[in-house]
């Protein structure tokens, strides 16, 4: 526990806390769990055990025991309850767990007569703020849980498992301890400021700036891809009028029925389609104008579709091969005038089956920029559409996944990592403007600063209060 | 164990089955439940303890374990593993509780792993299939099990925590108990019977089929209150246009926002919608037509209302007050002539605010039957809704409930007894026109088997599929 999860400890108040665990509704089984010191205690005024006179008190961390909640002489339910003990436990606190059948009213009901015995409702997140303050994990780790729990595709999944498990604070803590070495030799030129004498070799010292500077960039880089996997890769598909966008986005979507889902933009008046393909989520948005118009780009004007494009990772240019070359090539260049760097075109040349023989072979023969990719198709028949697919799980570099290297898919994190590289630059044109080792301190501890604000060292109730509010409740 | 649970062993293959047990979705925790003889070899196989070699294997029972699950060298999540070992667990075979972060993702990649390594996919309610054939609970607790997940109200869950926990199990013993008595004593009879001695005294045998009988006759008759408990008390708002029908079924409906839900009907084209007033449910049923309609009555015709009433158990009978006595009177007289054996009629005198002091005056006077209630409210005002409140709930004898007289609950059970109560008569029958012990002999085993279908001892593939299919996954 380091000296600000010490002081952050007062910011716990040491009441028990107790919450259903459990995803809402009703199920076979449900959990509730208790959290604090007075957690056994207060199991143990509503739990009976068939063993007469037997306690939790007076058990074993990490044992089961059967037997029935109690409200006075009414029995509530029979439960099986798991003990843990502080600090040998997710929050650092004693824990009980107890896991019950799974009726609303049950689950409703024990949660009452814990409050009734002393507990308190818990807040959103608050057994991870618990296992934080306590010194489970740094804030970044924390941060993660909730990241775990809300992954829905397997490169989010680990990328979230790996923060959880700590791999984002090791690479912050090899910046701090740079940064610190850093610290070190500044302060030691400080210290003989009056014989104005560079103890601090400016070359070495550049030479640690420029590492920092580059691990935070690259860590700064790295959060559009972890945006893109845990948010879904931004993809908008667009055309003329009848050229099958609408086709294509519905094949496109029922690749995986299962988890395809709705998101309604909070903000925006749009819809988005997140989909799950090959274990790589894409956003598709703006779905609602491809269903509902006949022709978006005429309606809405043409300022309209080229904002879509500006929002988008990988652009779906849907064709029609029954048109005359000039007239397809004519548009393919007007969305090439648009694309921007870092995005992806791929052109869809659309209705193949039945398209003009001319058009497809010279759309074949047509030149690409190394961002620009082809697939010639037939979607209302799925024809090739799994070639499309490569194509699009191919327009983010999973191989940077695959690597040991850290991405980061916080948006705190990323904002933070912006102003600890802004920081970090000007510690650079301080050295090669020869300004003072103070002034170049000033930078470095502010680069620090911002680290600890990602880990936690450096934390507010209000900041801890802003993480914690979007976690569920019961964790 | 007995002879028919022996023999249904043999029904379970002996395979290792998994699910989610807790409610589907998204939340802090979930758990995932192993089964079977290979429960803790399976699990060793994608867990993997922090300490070093240590395995599932080698644990106690009802320990929990802290550790990784992981797919080859991939971890899929830090979880929490809880082991029962056969025969102290709830299928009386070994279980592993495998308690993950609440992610779809995570939940869907362990039961694919489990399944990969052995395991399959349980049915619906195959986990209490197996506690009932491996001898841990008769048939009726098993229901009971299903009857307490859905439980959404005080004395339905109350019901079936006793069902569950044997109290109609030993009910139906000491019914066995005395037609065993009985027919031992028949036998002694036909041992005997060239010899034309009649060993048991036939008054003492109609005793017996006289107290077999009612107790028989007791359980079927409590299957109204049973199912009114369990399904909730139906209720039907009638009244003329604009006497505040609509209002007050608001004002009802919005006592416990919470808990209302819609029920569509799915052979119906009504909506019910189910309330918990005081841990009472109440069923309102046909109430689109109330919202829906200016003037159901005139629209849909008189008989549609009457057929209405006929299915309820409770009706509210909304008369507006501004409104001459003997319109009112009118009415309501109307009204009772429709009114059958065992339902309840409430005069909810509305509008009083505005109401004639005359009418008013006269409703309070007017003579009620010992079915009748009445209630002056004003419906939009809430006032007096407490009352008829009060008056709703004590509809329903609930005295019966707090007794330790067993009620049932299940249309099943009621079916089976129906059929035992008509054996059991026609074995009285038998006695008073002085047939021979054989034939007598044959109604009581009858009667013997029926009640040997409700615990299970007389159980087929067909009956159990039955029953379980209507179970949650993971239960």
């Amino acid at each position: 526990m380091n000296a600000n999860q010490e002081g952050a400890m007062k910011m716990i108040d040491q009441s028990t806390i107790c919450a259903i665990s459990t995803p809402a509704g009703t199920g076979a089984l449900a959990v509730v769990r208790l959290s604090g010191t007075e957690a056994i205690a207060i199991a143990d005024k509503v739990f009976r055990s068939p063993r007469e006179g037997k306690q939790l008190a007076g058990q074993n961390a990490n044992t089961l025991h059967f037997g029935q909640i109690v409200n006075n002489e009414e029995i509530i339910d029979e439960v099986v309850i798991g003990l843990f003990r502080a600090p040998h436990s997710f929050t650092g606190e004693d824990i009980v767990e107890i896991s019950c059948h799974g009726s609303i009213y049950i689950q409703q009901k024990l949660l009452e007569l814990l409050i009734r015995e002393g507990a308190r409702m818990a807040r959103p997140g608050e057994f991870t703020q618990r296992a934080f303050l306590n010194g489970k994990m740094d804030l970044s780790q924390a941060e993660a849980v909730a990241d775990v729990i809300a992954s829905s595709n397997a490169a989010a999944h680990k990328l979230a498992l790996k923060q959880m498990r700590g791999g984002f604070s090791r690479e912050i803590g090899n910046l701090r301890m740079q940064l610190l070495h850093f610290t070190a030799m500044v302060e030691l030129e400080l210290d003989f400021a009056e014989e104005d004498v560079e103890f601090a070799d400016r070359k070495e010292l550049r030479n640690l700036a420029d590492q920092v500077e580059k691990l935070l960039r690259r860590l700064k880089d790295s959060f559009q891809l972890g945006n893109v996997v845990k948010n879904g890769i931004p993809v908008a598909i667009v055309g003329e009028t009848n050229v099958g966008k609408s086709t294509l986005l519905n094949a496109l979507l029922n690749e995986d029925k299962a988890i395809v889902s709705d998101i309604h933009g909070t903000t925006r008046d749009v819809i988005e389609d997140v989909v799950n393909i090959h274990g790589t989520a894409f956003r598709f948005f703006d779905t609602a104008g491809i269903r509902e118009t006949i022709d978006r780009i005429e309606t809405m004007g043409i300022e309209r579709t080229y904002h879509k494009l500006s929002e988008a990772t990988v652009v779906l240019l849907v064709v029609d091969t029954q048109n005359p070359y000039p007239v397809v090539k004519g548009r393919i260049d007007k969305i090439r005038e648009r694309i921007t760097q870092g995005q992806q075109l791929i052109v869809v040349a659309n209705k193949i089956d039945t398209g003009l023989e001319d058009t497809i072979n010279k759309l074949e023969n047509m030149e690409l920029a190394p961002h620009e990719k082809r697939v010639f198709m037939a979607a209302r028949e799925k024809k090739n559409l799994e070639e499309l697919i490569d194509l699009m799980v191919h327009t983010v570099n999973t191989d940077d996944l695959n690597r040991e290297d850290v991405i980061v898919t916080n948006a705190r994190h990323y904002e933070i990592l912006k102003h600890a590289h802004e920081a970090i630059l000007r510690v650079l044109e301080g050295i090669d403007n020869g300004i003072t080792g103070d002034f170049l301190a000033q930078d470095i501890r502010e680069c620090l600063h911002y680290l600890g604000e990602i880990t936690g060292e450096i934390s507010t109730h209000e900041i801890l209060g802003h993480i914690f509010k979007n976690f569920c409740i019961g964790k």
